[in-house]
């Protein structure tokens, strides 16, 4: 990813060798702020605190979180007390799990000394993992892109919608439904992103709109409701999103409001395609209804961050004072709305035999 | 309705007898601020910028408007100008054109010193009847909720989501889709409404919110992405919007979003009901897709109004400076996805048939 021209992963080693580098993306699009992380509790609260966020994303950086909490202590009580509370952070995203186990397997049948570098070694290697990984969902991708560009006769622009933000904001670098998107752009395929501004918290409209203006995507903000009447209209030529967990079955899991971009795609003859790497993958269950469902501070939906005439950013309420609001993450797309998964192994259908025939 | 326990309709004439009284909705729900509307251009202004808007009440304002104008000038001509003007103000909801119309033929073969007492009292009857008409809107929309409520074993509370404003902001008083809610309120059923926050403009968090919260009504803002979670998961028992034109093979075109709603209402067997009065029906058009769908400025989509601490409204921008918004108001959510129309004359299917059953 490039930021003003300057490349970036959306986590690294800082110059001391071992401290950890976030962006803030609470201060997106306003403001370009980068965030040192020192220690588990640090990561803990990034995480929590969405400063860093998306499923990929937050798996690299729990797994951080271990290797500083290895570094001050590195007994198995120190590793328990650690993974446990980087897990405790966010309920939904399968990829934390995935991550922690990692890192906790690579060490646990380590000598003390030893700890510390496998643990950094591991974590590194879920970043570069990951970095490999998106990019080939990306490649994955671009031959779907290509089939609907050929099938539009490649007339206008390629009109992709996403919701919230699965770009490289979300992961370490390319990003999962982005990818695809970034490898559009960079062969020279007219494309034009209708991008959800993802209420409550805007990913959309904050993140994702900023990634694709700093890679030079055309791209129009549009609110949550309207991509309904884009796809009823023939504005929209596919979907594309990314996700928190898929289910064995091929459900998934995905930011609120998914499931409603997924029923229009449907009745409208669109595409809805999901974007993962295998560490969104979730074996164990076979049902999405089954997967938790964070729920978040009121506050979130009562209040909008935004920046004033003059640049300041500020938080305004847009509710009266006296009313409840209530704060869903997530909703589950069941399997048959979806039209395939693009993972890192190719396209697949969503379902249990099609995940199996990537994933032996 | 009441305010602090006083009783208001949204229009009214002032205490000289002439001059047009309105709540400004753009203040609300953080200030109550009454305007006084002198002229049609006036009154243009104040639906165009919606500081009075919802179909039935734009209604009611332009005939007023009619009015205005015919007492400054009692001309043909200055009629059919001010005519223009303000059916220019709006272009999705049919029921300006139909009380423009109402005014227009109540004064066109009236000599000029008769016009303007006979324009006021056609203005009023349309006011008057709209009182009447929403609240046999919710007669019939009650005995829907009390089926409802009794299928459901009487058990918790009847739980209704609504999108946008329909309440008796959107109308001269009671509502259409919020009517039902008040009659169920009013008999001591347990309701409890989740309120769609409707971005860009934010009407339900904004107007329904306040409305219901006035009038003591259980509810809780929820963003526009978490209806089809709250449905999926059996927490919704019945939708009810309003609309802005419902076509004569009853197509329901209706605030951005409401097609959504319905998709996901359809998916999980929730009745879908849409409340309206007569002059809502339009009767040339058989296909809602024919519909003009309003397009407003960008910066609805990317300015958010709210109150700071300290109680001040300021607006924040949420996305970054360079990213393009859109902004389309309406969607059009087709008959078969709608359970029944609910009417001043009672509840039909949306089809043709089910209207002209009830409208012969």
């Amino acid at each position: 990813m490039k930021i003003d021209g300057k490349h970036y992963r959306s986590v690294w080693i800082e110059a001391d060798g071992w401290s950890v580098g976030i962006i803030d993306q609470t201060r997106l699009p306003h403001r370009f702020e980068l965030l040192r992380l020192a220690n588990a509790g640090d990561c803990a609260r990034a995480i929590k605190t969405m400063q860093t966020r998306g499923a990929p994303l937050i798996g690299a950086v729990a797994a951080y979180g271990l290797c500083l909490a290895l570094r001050e202590d590195a007994s198995d009580e120190a590793l328990d007390r650690a993974y446990t509370m980087l897990l405790a952070t966010r309920p939904t995203a399968v990829n934390l799990r995935w991550a922690l186990d990692a890192v906790r397997d690579a060490v646990r049948n380590r000598a003390r000394g030893e700890r510390v570098v496998a643990a950094y070694a591991k974590a590194k290697e879920i970043c570069d993992d990951d970095v490999a990984t998106c990019e080939a969902i990306g490649t994955h991708g671009l031959k779907l892109f290509e089939e609907a560009w050929a099938k539009k006769g490649k007339r206008g622009k390629l009109e992709v919608l996403t919701h919230c933000n699965a770009g490289w904001l979300a992961t370490v670098d390319w990003g999962t439904a982005l990818a695809p998107i970034y490898k559009a752009h960079d062969t020279g395929m007219p494309i034009h992103v209708w991008v959800d501004e993802t209420r409550p918290r805007n990913q959309g409209a904050a993140l994702t709109a900023w990634e694709l203006g700093q890679h030079g995507v055309d791209h129009t903000v549009i609110v949550d409701n309207a991509g309904g009447h884009l796809m009823q209209r023939g504005k929209v030529d596919l979907c594309i999103v990314g996700t928190d967990r898929v289910t064995a079955n091929g459900d998934v899991c995905n930011k609120i409001g998914t499931y409603l971009k997924a029923l229009a795609a449907k009745d409208n003859g669109v595409p809805f395609y999901v974007g993962l790497p295998h560490s969104t993958i979730d074996w164990t269950l076979d049902d999405g209804m089954k997967i938790p469902i964070e729920e978040r501070g009121a506050e979130e939906v009562t209040e909008i961050a935004g920046r004033v005439a003059g640049g300041a950013v500020t938080r305004v309420t847009v509710t009266p004072e006296a009313s409840a609001a209530a704060n869903y993450g997530f909703d589950v797309t069941p399997a048959r709305l979806v039209t395939a998964l693009v993972t890192e192994r190719g396209v697949c259908p969503a379902t249990r035999e099609g995940l199996k025939g990537l994933y032996r």
